[in-house]
């Protein structure tokens, strides 16, 4: 069916209604080489994911992904659920020949996100099929406008990467247990819903894998009141910290956060380089900080670029310039880029082998928070 | 056809695809009593007109929007078009019986505002139509939560209101003459496109009219190229500044300019009472700064609220906390609030009324300017 | 007897304490072509001036200004006593030869400041005197660094100042009546105390004579309580607002008040050029806003220059780069400054004339808040 | 010699100039119990150091430390030479039954610092003798306002301590070798000189020891231009990152470096609590960062307390309310406090012990850092 792409998403809560808007809006902001339909939406129970479809606009809904996944009318499985579900309903989709857009962090374990990024090799191979892992943050304009100051150049060889990402939700040890709180479902805590983003965008920013890492985990409230009654143990830690080391020898220092009073979605990132520095932080997303070591100390400092003028990315498609920008709209913007991919047949980013590269340094954070915070290599 | 509202819209550019993107979306995310439908956009030109309803979303379009205002099958006619005609399009709508949602300014002179607030009137009593102007910065959320915290009397008796609207795309004497820069399209320059929306929102945050100003206007490029060739002399004003007082005593100083260099849209306004105050600044809309006087001066400072949390006006509808929104959901909320206050036969506001006095007071700065900067009473 | 500059004080509290900070610290910092003695200090209370001369320093007192105008081992007198006073004491100094620091305002009446100024040339044809007014915040490394960067014409031909000095130690209506709020006292309120600062700093970093204004003087609360049992009436202004003209045709927008919740020091200015843009607030003072339209759009944004780089004015005298400097460091500075125009035999800066410049100013805002803000010139 | 407290300081270049400026300063603002007097300074060079008795006030000279230390009109010894010379003239001058103030940090090694505070202790049994180090950033206003909400609860458990110390002296590679940058001389570089500061300042905010941390220590450049000719090896760390664990559980993530591009004196420190949460800067000292969560969440924000009100710690003794201070004031406000105990015969702080504990911490991260970023445990 040339000029569409037929799009069934599985889980329909906060990420479904981020993704399903961004699947409604791209078109309608960007010029794109296939329309997306928004065919089906899945979830379990049938009433509740009929009421979503009728909200998000979805045509069609479905109580099971592996029907989802088996009809001739989808062309990508779009997966919003929780960790532990991302490697089957993407083995299977990638299996019929779908392309796969997966919510991050790309699985709970690496055993998983290999078992993924070789599936999507294969079917890349067999059938043209695409799949990327959602890093929507990659698409903020500040931050895209970041990885090209990097690219070309104008910060020189990256010396620090300091990174955080701080929410509070946490803080109050009254703050029930969910299924967030539970390694079983969730994979990790704030390691793999937080610190994931952080890494991605790290490593996104200065074009550097992480090579090698050293890390505290900490589950600050043991326990919590479980909503059906009594008290529940928290599995997965509240907060995770590690030290780094980037390809090209710069240092890191990571944190991840659901106990940072005060800061409810600061993901905040500052890449230091011989001629220049970066600063960015997800609750000022229009804006992006910028030191270049080329002006004269005499007026050199961090200014305050406002991302929104015609030759930032992604910025002329919207509103005049300093018309901001917001959350939802990272979504839209992978969106785009994505549907680009694969109209023009080349590979959309972030790959799952990138994710997978994540899940290795999340990895090597655990072992190293396990085995008195030695430095631990990243494995390829 | 109960359960909806049909809508038709006039202009289809930058706010029409404003407009169009907040009807679409609104029911997205908000329970609304009325669904909006996307019923036909009216331009001048047939082809661009039907490109642009294929972008927007309109099922039908049309060329003449006198047509578009008889047709049966439209509950509201959005207007999106120059000053110079939301007067007759505004008239023709409210006699047809359609609700109206009119762009600010309201009009381009008294006159035609009073025939308009008039002319809502009428059609109210007569057809149960309502009337509505598009100062859309009042759904910001930090602004929403900034009336409020005034009305509760949080800041007690209002002594100072410093309202400033900055842009900077008129700084080069080479930019080139639009309908924006000649009175017979855009009725002023800087003071009806920028200094209406300080205007409103002083009078909408302080809940106290303005009731004298003395002020100055001012063209610097007297005369710009013509993009059809030759110069051709700028005929509004490129900034304007006046001094004011509002009904309760407070002295108010106004700035509205598209000289402010390394502006691009900032609206910023101070609010200082007896008890408090607020700073708001568009640039970085998710924000509010509020000092509270009750707190100990040990502790006390400007606090950046993030308006983002489920307690914040319209916030719940969207992300968890921290996620920041953009300009385009101050449309979303306008189209919210105006679908239930039609829904609810409820005067939406801000009404023809209320815009009328946006342009009264405009037009007292006119005046003043005119006449040596002498103190001009509002008159109502 | 070469080498010093022998000092005499007049006043001694908040101004006396920072004057006489300055004298003893500017030699231990800058290589000064003379060496400044703090020979006496004078105020009416013998027992309370000698305690202030062993805090402050200074080797003796006299309780009668005439007494110290007229000793033979004094150079310079520092007039730091409220305005209603200064003008007959530097015409005394200055008929005796001496040289003249005087804080500002110069006056509290033009005349007055016509004499002064007419005397200070005199004295400076007749004995070699030199005299200055006390604008200290000129001396802010920030500031003078602003004013560099106008004169290097990095803004271009200036379009818009706007200047405000917000204060809030007069918002509690119960906040007593003192010698600052007796127009016999102190000539007048926010306007001479506040509004002199904004309107000389202004005029010193544009290098533009204020022409024009309109203006609007308010006093919310007539009258306060009096220390000495019952109320009184506050005889000047809580606030002052206007607009103003500058001399290369720059729109000028003005504000002074005691009256801004939660700020305390505010001394903030914008000057907006066709090529670049600066912010500056005293709360600050640290830091300099630069916006330099030369840059692409693609990276420009308002930089934060720390101005303690060696290249910044004043700061290689101090300590490392990002080393902040305070309040008294201006006066340090404004030591500095005059101890080597003096020992030069050259003027100066700010002379008694520019001081004149800025009471012209105040007398037409003053006269425009009178006359219904009508526009008022400023005569030269 | 009753009422007077006669200083010798020892070293008289950056850090020697700000001790002298606070020993002439501390009298004037604040009302101290013992006057200092400026006794003697002492440097290799008579040449130089008469200079510098010249410049910075001092009455007498000398070329020897151990002159100085054995002089019977000395009370005080003020140590500002580089860390390889702490122990040896701290124990000679605590011997000679003199008070000392040691600069930070207390040694090169723990050895030497367990001298240090082994000999304060019995002098202060034998003598009366009161040691303590300057880690003078404890007396920034902002600071001292911290500790105090730490301690009176405001913030609760601390869950949280993120701290940087960020200079950029060194990115430029050809930046010549100095004696900071020689082991032998400095002990160690970034890790000792800034990494200090920011470990004290973490336990003296939270007021709990650092148990245990896990780190890595860089040099990025390993060899400068020597000024000599030729180039020299640096032999001391760039840049240190390690992640640490508090006394009551909290988790702290520290940096310190020469490599921090844009960032000029960044002392940065982040402390959240369960109850609320505190940002400071050392680049924006007058202010600091107050997250309450006792505030609704409607209403609460970061706030950014202006610590310059009478409430203030040391603000009184100033200037009015928003009039700000500078790095040199914290010098003056530790000889203040000094010269308070010292009067009291109380016991100044920080103390030997104190300083001995930092060392232990900064110990630990070497330790860590040669082992594989292997957990080490702080020793007492």
């Amino acid at each position: 069916m040339a000029g569409t792409l037929r799009v069934g998403m599985v889980g329909y809560a906060f990420m479904g209604a981020a993704h399903a808007h961004a699947w409604r809006t791209a078109p309608r902001f960007f010029d794109l080489p296939l329309r997306p339909e928004l065919t089906a939406v899945c979830g379990r129970s049938a009433a509740e994911v009929r009421a979503a479809a009728a909200r998000q606009g979805w045509s069609d809904t479905e109580t099971d992904w592996k029907r989802l996944v088996e009809r001739d009318d989808i062309d990508l499985i779009d997966i919003c659920t929780p960790g532990d579900s991302h490697a089957e309903i993407a083995l299977a989709a990638l299996a019929a020949g779908k392309h796969v857009l997966c919510e991050k962090p790309l699985a709970n374990t690496v055993a998983e996100a290999e078992a993924m990024a070789a599936a999507a090799q294969q079917a890349r191979a067999a059938h043209g099929a695409r799949a990327a892992v959602g890093f929507n943050y990659r698409r903020v304009p500040a931050v895209s406008l970041a990885r090209q100051l990097v690219a070309e150049g104008r910060l020189g060889r990256i010396r620090h990467v300091r990174a955080q990402y701080l929410q509070d939700w946490l803080v109050d040890p009254e703050a029930p247990v969910t299924w967030r709180l539970r390694a079983e479902r969730a994979g990790s805590g704030s390691l793999g819903d937080l610190g994931a983003h952080a890494v991605d965008l790290a490593q996104f920013l200065t074009g550097e894998p992480i090579t090698g890492v050293s890390a505290v985990l900490e589950t600050f409230v043991p326990e919590r009141p479980d909503p059906a009654g009594g008290h529940r143990p928290v599995t997965v830690d509240d907060a995770a910290a590690f030290t780094a080391r980037f390809g090209g020898g710069a240092l890191g220092v990571f944190e991840a956060t659901r106990f940072a009073t005060g800061r409810k979605n600061a993901l905040r990132i500052e890449v230091d380089g011989e001629l220049g520095a970066l600063v960015f932080d997800l609750e000022s997303l229009n804006e992006l900080g910028f030191y270049d070591r080329a002006e004269s100390s005499r007026t050199a400092g961090f200014r305050r670029v406002l991302a929104t003028e015609p030759e930032h990315p992604y910025a002329a498609a919207w509103w005049p310039a300093g018309h901001v920008l917001g959350y939802e709209h990272t979504f839209t913007h992978q969106v785009k880029d994505l549907v680009e991919a694969i109209a023009a047949g080349a590979d959309p980013t972030p790959s799952f082998a990138e994710g997978l590269r994540v899940q290795r340094v999340l990895d090597a954070v655990a072992v190293s928070a396990r085995t008195a915070s030695v430095w631990t290599a990243v494995t390829d």
